[in-house]
């Protein structure tokens, strides 16, 4: 990053609140069928929760508008205690709206994992087996349309109709963007601005929309609301690119070498995209889908042997540079704790671009 | 039936809006994505429309408790045009809200055969190829989380909370129903109440909530939307019955032989659960989920030998009896035209119990 960020740690802010919403989450997924709720809770057992980012971003973004309720023990403290309220029950406070609002969009982005990992037959998931090989591909589809109607529950609850459209828009964004990935032309396969469009369909309009209805929901005015989308919108863009940037160069963790699961899938992410600009073999590989023996390898060492992932990332932290100037432009700060909260954003949007996991 | 009811020609009624209706579906289940579009249009082509009963019931509801603006052609010409305005847009009149409530209706009913005939790997719905054997399962599983989707956001439009909780209720129910169908205990196999809880879920819940929602946007009392959700839960369960009876007694058109895709899925509906109590034999078969050769076969014998289809018919004449007393406990017709629709709600109740297919 060309300006240095703060660190500030996010969890000691906000860990105890994602606890709470992780709570809630798993109280309200009971189904009057177990096999249905096993599926929909089992991405939402302690310890398999993922990074959180999409919460993280959002209740940052909350109180980075706040006047720093959240920070002042005393206020805060019945925020604090999970919310266990029926999920169809109107919440008075804005904290509790902002939260419900972290636990639709983890409970969307869970449902659409259920169904990603069917369509793409996946094994694991969060380093435990997937839930279609689990419980089978049915419990998996039913669980993820239960979230879905969960959240959709949840979500009519909060009353507010731009809120509600925001949302629902989003899972048919999400939709839309992983039929882009399954379903492309040869035309389409070799184009950036076609990648660029999948990933803010399924990344970064979660993550926007969300920080988004946090905003409107705190009663911000339409122009800091589009602030909070934008910095939703960059750090999801950026998050997703350095996810495809550490399909090359991470390390899955018992053998030591990058998954490529991108590439194996059959999908040509920004790397492969802009390494064929220099490496036209590339385009061949992309265009029958790395599906002949020793095309994945070759593909991958083609890729490292140019620019691929050096631009890929200089995409993502200028995403990443656009989220913090997002921040940069909110209204002035009501107090230290929203400080602290937007140098933590910040962070986030830093850290987002840094890490090696 | 008991007592005759007049007969209604319900097409001459409603035809024409649920023409309109579904142009409007088609106009606003356009992707992105064309494979998109293709799947989630596919069962509203014209001609592939199904028995559209769902939203027969809920518009004839809507009218029988009007005061017969649809019945006079110099109101009812306006809601005869299809309604093409932007399906995230609120509408003021009381009819094109209840028209939404017909499309979401349908969206939902249609998403959830999408996702069922993957789970149970059809190979025909309607007459055609199911969508999983045309376009495959990914296309068919994204095709309905798109419908949802789309329907989400046109209930969103409504601004009616208790409205939209009662659909996404719905959906949630839809899913439990079909769990409850394919991951049952050997105890929940045998049991009538099982069979009718989940007979409530898969079908009556949609019909019953849809009605009701019909008449809370007509601005009716909750006693008078009870009873539209009365109507609605009773025709669903009967049509959901005489469907199980028609598995049974129905031909399939080449064949001329029952279809029996219950017993071949595994599934023990009401016919075979009266018939065990006369023939023992049929609750081994059931246990097993007549798997083994010839199981399928003797099962139907064995039903064909009891009263099994008769005592099934029995409660589906009941629950139209109960449909149409809904219907005579409805506040006193504003008007002729109210009079001629509740007519027509009574023959659709009847008819659902004496159709042949």
């Amino acid at each position: 990053m060309s300006v240095p960020v703060p660190y500030v740690d996010i969890e000691s802010l906000i860990g105890d609140e994602k606890n709470c919403i992780w709570q809630r989450i798993r109280h309200i997924v009971q189904a009057e069928v177990p096999s249905l709720t096993r599926s929909a809770e089992y991405f939402f057992q302690p310890g398999v929760e993922g990074k959180r980012v999409r919460s993280s971003a959002l209740l940052l973004v909350a109180s980075a508008l706040s006047d720093g309720e959240m920070g002042d023990p005393s206020k805060s403290a019945l925020y604090l205690k999970p919310d266990l309220r029926p999920y169809s029950q109107y919440p008075e406070e804005v904290r509790r709206k902002q939260q419900r609002i972290a636990e639709i969009t983890e409970m969307i982005h869970v449902a659409t994992l259920l169904h990603d990992d069917v369509l793409d037959d996946a094994e694991t998931r969060r380093g435990l087996n997937s839930v279609n090989k689990m419980f089978g591909n049915k419990t998996a589809i039913l669980g993820g349309d239960f979230l879905l109607a969960k959240a959709s529950v949840a979500l009519a609850a909060l009353r507010n109709t731009e809120v509600l459209i925001l949302m629902a828009t989003v899972i048919e964004n999400l939709v839309t963007g992983e039929m882009m990935q399954s379903r492309s032309s040869q035309d389409e396969r070799m184009s950036l601005d076609y990648y660029y469009r999948k990933t803010f369909l399924k990344t970064a309009s979660l993550i926007a929309n969300s920080c988004k209805s946090a905003a409107l929901l705190g009663n911000h005015s339409d122009e800091v609301a589009q602030l909070a989308s934008d910095y939703g919108y960059h750090l999801g863009m950026s998050f997703q690119l350095v996810d495809d940037v550490l399909d090359f160069v991470g390390s899955s963790s018992s053998l030591g070498k990058p998954t490529l699961s991108d590439l194996k899938s059959g999908i040509a992410t920004a790397p492969v995209l802009f390494a064929s600009q220099e490496e036209p073999q590339l385009v061949d590989l992309t265009l029958r889908k790395f599906k002949y023996e020793g095309d994945v390898d070759m593909a991958s060492r083609l890729v490292a042997k140019t620019s691929g992932v050096k631009k890929t990332m200089e995409v993502a932290e200028m995403h990443a540079s656009k989220a913090i100037k997002a921040v940069d432009t909110f209204p002035p700060a009501r107090g230290k704790y929203a400080e602290v909260c937007r140098d933590a954003l910040r962070h986030l949007a830093n850290s987002v671009v840094t890490r090696r996991t």
